[in-house]
């Protein structure tokens, strides 16, 4: 086992009703700058649920945070929020609203330069931001309860992260009751992120920490099993927060402990949301088969320990059982009504040349053995069209 | 899913030579009490790394925490930290040594009477705290990452918890190597006592929330496949570290989010280990399968459910499976070296009679369905003569 820090200070607030909770987890003299998105938390309820209990606090809002937060929307938010005095920011969202609202964070409190230094530098001088909490409308991304941030920046095309303790959110609410009105593509995008992040932090080596291999086992093998509850119409109440619960630990820095990391699915995913707006979810189902399979090799052990765990694969040797589950996984993928493959969006040789061009230029490697470079994810792209 | 709020602020620090974190996880200008029990941490070098850690500190220590804190030395160690002018405790030390310090740091700062009071009413006025880092030197009781403490008074055999969010560790040192000097008697415990914490909060009902159940069979089935790894000699790293995160999070609030708890082998087991110091562990080992034992009807879905998962008994009926658990809990228990009968302690028809005597005067109700009052538990402690 790899040695290992864990400190994830976020208070969950988890459960039908949960949203009326607010009125006392923000102190009643601070003013409050709500964050949101398109506008649909006005036409499920959820705006009045938060309004209702903002009651007796001061606050304004700012909305329009767009899916994957452009950097020049939150830039207009921290004029505001500097403009208006704001004490505390109340993220009311997905993954995008809440990152958008982290980086807002930030900002109001950067001292050291240019703001777009944040996600230059992945948040390294970031040592205070504005408290912040979130009300969760999207189970996907897990960042209602980590330190993480994703911006992109409309001008280059560009898709950063940063990462810092000072944007823990303070709180966030989890009320399974929101997802009600979810389009199906919605939910189908969060299955798929979460199970891709479990994979992120679980298929690599052998770390030997069994504990933690079955507690990643625990969130894949809970998704595959309760996907179509989970997709069901009309909602099921238990069947929803099991989906919601599943997509927080997915990426809240638990089943991280100790053990060896990939994300190179995430980082070549990222290139292909910037440049052809492609849902993050989307890129990841396309990229995830195609790294496994070039990886093979290397990941094979794991892989079919994932197959004999999750789907009770226990024939054959482990190559066989590491191809099932490959197999399994893009099944899995197709279930939930995800497609796998570049040419499902459009994409050609063209735009794989874009994005490994952009590698090229950055001089990326990727992955837990930093072995895939710009003419791995070169073969990696051409192996999904 | 139940409703439930979680929030866990403490600051896991784990690996080998992580002791002398330390120097940095504390403010230079703090005063440190360090508090210990009978003195091994002298003989197996724990000590000397912490002091090493602390040579740009000032500070004191208070040894001589006894197995099931006194309240008694509890009450000294708070004399002596005020004499001294301490901001802050440092618990080098199992479970008995952590839960002495949380009750020492919420004693020094509690304004609202008698001190014993904050046993008698859970914590209900602990509202504040000296803050506390503790260094595990004994992987069991999950303390270092909770805020809950047990506290015996001699004087009364009484044994009484709290919990209080401001006892919280703000730090937790988890090096796995502390583990290599300990007797193989304290292995077995620990391993028991994680086991029985799991159980507590998974054998009960169906609360419908199935990726709690799999975090809860993640924490078990690692305790149940490793454990001859974890007792073997030479110590094996990646064996210890393993035990010890099990035993963390199998009490840290983690798998217990949404579900319903038992906890009566422990209320039962505490009364053991108050009348005839029993340790705590082996009271529980007793306890448990005479608990399953009388609730079989109630708790047989999630038993056979346990069957099935951790010991891949997926054959026979539903009653056929949860006997088998039965069995195989007991049989884990004894394949540790741990006895699982009153008799292997000498205790007796009287020693239950003095044991029912006391739920009977608190007019006791445990249980995930409170329907374990005096009568059951003489039943239940009559099954384990």
């Amino acid at each position: 086992m790899e040695n290992f820090e864990y400190c994830n200070p976020v208070r969950i607030v988890f459960g039908a009703g949960s949203i009326a909770r607010i009125a006392d987890l923000i102190d009643r003299d601070h003013k409050v700058m709500v964050t949101y998105g398109g506008g649909s938390i006005k036409r499920n309820g959820v705006y009045d649920q938060v309004a209702e209990a903002l009651t007796s606090h001061t606050w304004v809002e700012f909305g329009g945070i767009e899916p994957n937060p452009h950097y020049e929307t939150c830039m207009k938010a921290v004029e505001k929020a500097r403009a208006e005095g704001v004490d505390v920011l109340l993220a009311v969202g997905g993954g995008s609203v809440i990152d958008g609202t982290k980086f807002i964070a930030a900002a109001l409190r950067y001292t050291h330069g240019d703001p777009w230094e944040i996600l230059q530098t992945r948040g390294a001088h970031v040592n205070d931001a504005v408290p912040l909490g979130t009300v969760l409308t999207l189970p996907a991304t897990g960042s209602e309860m980590n330190m993480a941030a994703v911006i992109s920046r409309e001008q280059t095309q560009e898709k950063l992260a940063f990462l810092r303790p000072a944007v823990f959110p303070r709180f966030s609410i989890l009320d399974p009751r929101v997802t009600y009105t979810l389009p199906r593509k919605y939910i189908r995008n969060g299955l798929v992120d979460a199970f891709v992040h479990v994979m992120e932090q679980y298929a690599t080596v052998d770390s030997k920490a069994p504990l933690q291999d079955r507690q990643a086992e625990a969130i894949a093998k809970t998704l595959v099993t309760e996907a179509q509850a989970i997709l069901a119409e009309p909602p099921d109440y238990d069947a929803r927060a099991t989906f919601m619960w599943c997509t927080t630990q997915a990426l809240n820095g638990w089943i991280n402990c100790g053990v060896v990391q990939d994300w190179s699915t995430h980082m070549i995913g990222h290139e292909l949301t910037a440049f052809f707006g492609v849902d993050h979810a989307e890129s990841l189902a396309v990229v995830l088969p195609g790294v496994w399979t070039h990886q093979f090799a290397k990941k094979r052990a794991k892989l079919a320990q994932l197959a004999r765990r999750i789907w009770h694969q226990t024939q054959g040797d482990e190559d066989t059982q590491a191809r099932a589950a490959m197999e399994r996984t893009e099944a899995f993928f197709h279930a939930v009504g995800m497609p796998t493959r570049l040419s499902d969006y459009g994409i050609d040789r063209d735009g794989i040349q874009r994005v490994v061009q952009r590698f090229a230029e950055r001089d990326t490697r990727l992955g837990e053995h930093q072995d895939i470079g710009p003419a791995e994810i070169e073969k990696i792209l051409t192996s999904r069209l």
